[in-house]
């Protein structure tokens, strides 16, 4: 379907946009101050949109101390490391996301400037959400040692299962946690080893199988691709099968796909070099989602609008979660890594990108 | 136990070392010739003793051509790819086992110079060993595209599973078969995600789940460091823990681990920033191997005969496999990259390691 213009229909912006941002939402300690309220796991629960955000904090500073938030390993307490800039010659300080080694060879990153927790935002109409004042679960060391991040939610049969990136100095692996209240949280250790983000678990068993799409970062050789692999629990996984390669750049899963009457359609995102996200759609074989049938090569959504070219990371819309209600996709999406905002776009418009 | 000079005992060289090179192996092709008969599997099987070999072949050249021997991704047919190193600036030629790109951020390395394959070698004494003429099991495409290596046998019940190296452009991935006549071998798929090398599956269950060391190797954060992971079937993955760090360098299994009165004793090895490789012991607990009781800080078997420090990569002592019969441990270890050497411990000389 093309607009009006003979352009292709990409999603389109919510008026009330920034849906949420750290303005308004209560630090979860005195010491810290909220940096950014963004990639956000999305579900319906009982008669409210539930919206599971990646809090990130971090511990104001004057410029010449940089104050590093981070969970301790054995008392398992926020302590804040600072470091006194001048000296540290041997760190970089100039990402604002990460403390890295100089010179070093990959792997160069020492610490993350924030510590980020999960916190649950509600609404009734999908627009207008209230973020709750405390943590709905906080980083628990040693694998979350800095911090939580970018959580997905799958419902399976009423049991939400929430997979995110727990980030600590053994590097950044995915782990799972379930839940059926949303009050307490069972977690059900790594599901993938460091390096691996960008997991989304598929909401049912195909073939008698979960599956859940994946982004391994290999070291030696390869690229930062997408792979997916089978499960019999969700908490065991193998048969990992490579699906789709970045040209040039990195590439990752998104919101948890969905089935629809031509395959399972996936938001996915990827990152040019110069750390630009733009998100796409990919459609996979509803039998058999390691078969992939399009990918779309025309953004459904790219950093245009002040609030997502001008944040905490600026040129950023990454998502993790969707609805898809009535043939429309409701994206809820992180901007410029410190709002969330929301855009839709008609299924018919993902099928018309897919097939361009 | 000390040696009548005071010192450690260490793993004992066989007289006989080393017991395999490429002299006499038939290349499984007339364009390519045997680099390196090296890092075998290890197991009883009838009345002999069999190494499951890494076979590493490359494609004869001049010296001003890299010639690449690998599988082709759609026929599955061995091709060799030329390059003309004067043509090719952005490629490094000088370490031998690898073509890198040159100034790129990590991950660099863009081929492999040699196509590893598995091929058996068979013995009745456990020192004079015959390798056969053809290959046991020969790369398949995708995941195996730049070659198999370092397998490792695990023998659960009589059923024998065997781990390797699956490496390709995607990576350097570790993939599982078996089989129970080391005739006919079933490939059950991809078990660890790049880059994960250096797996060891454990012959029993523990408290109802299988385990396995492994050694990620993380880009961002953390360090290519010792991990183990659970499994309900061997093929599917999860609960990952991360057990041991390098101090320096980096480290990761090797002979798979066996029992003993004392708990699990696994051989490992650790690599300098040299690049200079050691073997060492760790003891794991009986009843859950992901608690270390101890660790051998002096090395088990360090390069130091001629045949370990000159070789196709020089200074590597590196084992997949040993036997333990009669209060022996029994080491089998590849020697500089291309040859197979034996050594034999005492396990009461592991333990004084393992309590100094």
């Amino acid at each position: 379907m093309k607009d009006s213009s003979g352009s292709l229909a990409r999603a389109v912006r919510h008026g009330a946009n920034p849906l949420l941002t750290p303005n308004g939402a209560v630090a979860s300690s005195p010491g810290l101050k909220i940096d950014g309220v963004l990639n956000c796991g999305v579900t319906r629960f009982k008669d409210e949109i539930l919206l599971l955000c990646r809090v990130a904090e971090s511990a104001p500073s004057d410029g010449s101390v940089a104050r590093i938030p981070l969970i301790q390993k054995d008392s398992g307490s926020t302590v804040i490391v600072s470091l006194v800039k001048s000296d540290h010659p041997e760190y970089c300080f100039e990402d604002p996301r990460v403390v890295t080694r100089r010179g070093a060879k990959s792997p160069a990153v020492e610490y993350l400037t924030s510590l980020s927790h999960l916190r649950i935002a509600r609404s009734h109409d999908g627009v207008s959400f209230k973020l709750d004042d405390k943590p709905a679960v906080w980083p628990v060391p040693p694998y979350e040692a800095f911090g939580m991040e970018d959580p997905r939610i799958t419902n399976i049969d009423g049991c939400y299962y929430i997979n995110y990136t727990a980030s600590s100095p053994a590097g950044c692996a995915t782990a799972l946690m379930k839940t059926t209240d949303f009050v307490s949280f069972e977690r059900l250790g790594l599901i993938f080893l460091p390096e691996n983000k960008d997991v989304c678990i598929f909401p049912q068993k195909i073939n008698g199988k979960y599956y859940a799409l994946n982004r391994p970062v290999p070291n030696a050789i390869g690229s930062p691709d997408m792979w997916i692999s089978e499960s019999p629990d969700l908490v065991h996984w193998g048969r990992h099968q490579h699906i789709h390669s970045a040209s040039n750049g990195r590439v990752g899963g998104g919101a948890v796909p969905f089935l629809t009457e031509r395959g399972w359609v996936a938001i996915y995102h990827w990152a040019d070099a110069s750390d630009r996200y733009c998100l796409g759609a990919m459609l996979l074989d509803a039998n058999d989602p390691s078969e992939v049938i399009a990918i779309s090569t025309t953004p459904l959504l790219e950093p245009v609008e002040l609030y997502e070219t001008q944040g905490y990371f600026s040129n950023v819309v990454f998502t993790c979660g969707c609805l898809y209600e009535n043939g429309i996709v409701t994206i809820y999406y992180g901007a410029a890594d410190d709002k969330i905002c929301r855009a839709d776009v008609a299924i018919e418009d993902v099928y018309a990108l897919l097939d361009a």
